[in-house]
């Protein structure tokens, strides 16, 4: 069978070969037991939950595809909050007629991500709709993980606490948009999808100086700046002159008219530390390849919940958060 | 605003005010903490995990909706593995031009059903995709359970065992089913969709020599006693006339040229059980509601996995899983 059928999601015989030959076979040695409806967990007393539904349009793009992303998302909003992620729900909901091969290369590309993130898929489920009442491949993944003694906690932060971001900004909304409008720059511009699991929970366990971390998925480093600094009534400064970027995506934003602040990542994190250990940590981060442009990009003061970005030049300006579409369906 | 728009998708404003204003109000005081990308949760030390796509179309539907669905589903889905269900995440995969009173709707009573199953609502997501790229409501939930001392286990099963089904059989499928055919009966036919913990967790604790519970949703009875038959490696022998169905529905897959015994249940579990127990389990069951017509339909034979029905004039056929589309989307 080539395509997918309604009856694949029918809960028979076609519900089931599509678990066991694709499914276990494909998410490896990483599935627990029969991928049923429900598993039985061991994990640590206090645990962390997470969902996220990945919608993306196209599936495959450069630098991943909707299975890595499903994994990497999960692992990653369990990460920040502050917990060693263990296991993983995947749940489809598959368009009819979507190429059967589509769904075998993301199950591979998910069960790949989950090995190298050393988290178990622990149960699943598939649904089909007809053709033209979905697109192509949704997942849903739902993570646990063991919270661990140090976790994100916005009244921890204080003001002069130092403010990093793990690389360069935007690279996963840039990817996304100039493959959707099929502009070429001078090389194709990468997503940096991608776990970060193996950089972050280090880094909690190491650093008590750690107030919080935050994935700035949709929405951007704005909108993730924003709510961090509401949260703890703080204000933030940001030096833009500090930002890291890849001068490919800064140029791609550009043409696209877009802020790359706003643009999603999908491999970075954000951290507000001590101010102290600041150095430290961006050293820490810069030794991975998914963190080699880690840097500190602003401090914490007193405030309300403004974030503040200065120019080279003096100026101060205000963000918000995104509003408004900047762009549907980039994870 | 009226209607769901893609930038309520953004992770935005408009995706903060519709967490702020409708889940945070909807799902009530069973929600945790900020319905942030995680939780962190306290649960036993083994934990059951479970998760559910619910595509079902129409959203509203006799008996419930696709709210309702969702949290039942999954609340079920632990229950009969053998946990105490604890706490749910809510994704949602909207489509553009939705009209937000139904997301209201769904959202309350999803809600409700939570308060009600005694489940908090600990992590969410909402995606927006483009109109015509949806169905109105698409809701993955995803469930943490404390394991109980007695569980679902199918090596459990013994020879001489009983079959309990807790209620007339393929009640949601046939509501589904001649609500989308426009077809009226004498009355209307009502899902039976409906969280069922508070029979099935007391049950696991009452009685040791319960070794096997099943929700028999997707596939119905048929496909679920097949598959349990399947993993005990023992046949099972079904009595025809021992099965509890409501006439209307009969009356209801005649017409439509459909075997109620594949017809989808969301309100309804098997259970198989050491028959010395067995009288006092059904009456356990019929004494809520939900499970008045509770019955034992067969029992435990030696074999290798078959399922036969003996009809009331002394043959036998033999059941399989579901094969081939039945009915698309009935959950």
């Amino acid at each position: 069978m080539d395509k997918i059928l309604l009856a694949h999601g029918d809960g028979g015989l076609l519900t089931h070969r599509l678990i066991e030959e694709i499914f276990v076979r494909e998410f490896g040695s990483d599935i627990l037991g029969e991928m049923g409806d429900a598993a039985g967990i061991e994990c640590g007393k206090k645990i962390a939950f997470a969902t996220d539904s990945f919608v993306v349009s196209p599936i495959f793009f450069p630098g991943g595809d909707i299975g890595k992303l499903a994994c990497a998302g999960t692992v990653n909003d369990l990460s920040v909050y502050g917990s060693k992620p263990r296991f993983l729900s995947v749940s489809f909901i598959l368009e009819e007629g979507t190429p059967m091969e589509d769904l075998i290369k993301v199950a591979r590309s998910l069960g790949e991500t989950a090995r190298f993130a050393g988290v178990k898929i622990a149960a699943g489920d598939t649904k089909v709709v007809e053709k033209g009442k979905g697109d192509k491949i949704y997942i849903n993944t739902a993570g646990v993980g063991e919270m661990l003694d140090n976790f994100s906690q916005a009244h921890k932060i204080k003001t002069g606490d130092a403010i990093i971001v793990s690389g360069n900004i935007g690279d996963h909304g840039a990817a996304i948009i100039s493959r959707r409008a099929g502009i070429d720059f001078e090389s194709v511009i990468k997503s940096d999808c991608a776990p970060l699991n193996h950089i972050i929970v280090p880094l909690w366990e190491a650093y008590e100086g750690i107030r919080l971390m935050r994935d700035p998925t949709r929405g951007g480093v704005a909108t993730t700046l924003k709510e961090i600094a509401m949260q703890a009534s703080k204000d933030f400064l940001i030096y833009e002159e500090l930002l890291p970027f890849d001068p490919q995506v800064r140029s791609a934003a550009e043409v696209l008219g877009l802020d790359p602040l706003y643009l999603a990542n999908e491999g970075k994190f954000i951290a507000v530390v001590d101010a102290a250990i600041a150095g430290e940590v961006v050293n820490f981060i810069r030794r991975f390849p998914e963190g080699e442009n880690a840097a500190v990009i602003g401090e914490v003061l007193e405030g309300r919940g403004d974030v503040k970005v200065k120019t080279p030049l003096g100026g101060t300006k205000l963000l918000d958060m995104l509003t408004g579409e900047q762009l549907p369906r980039i994870c």
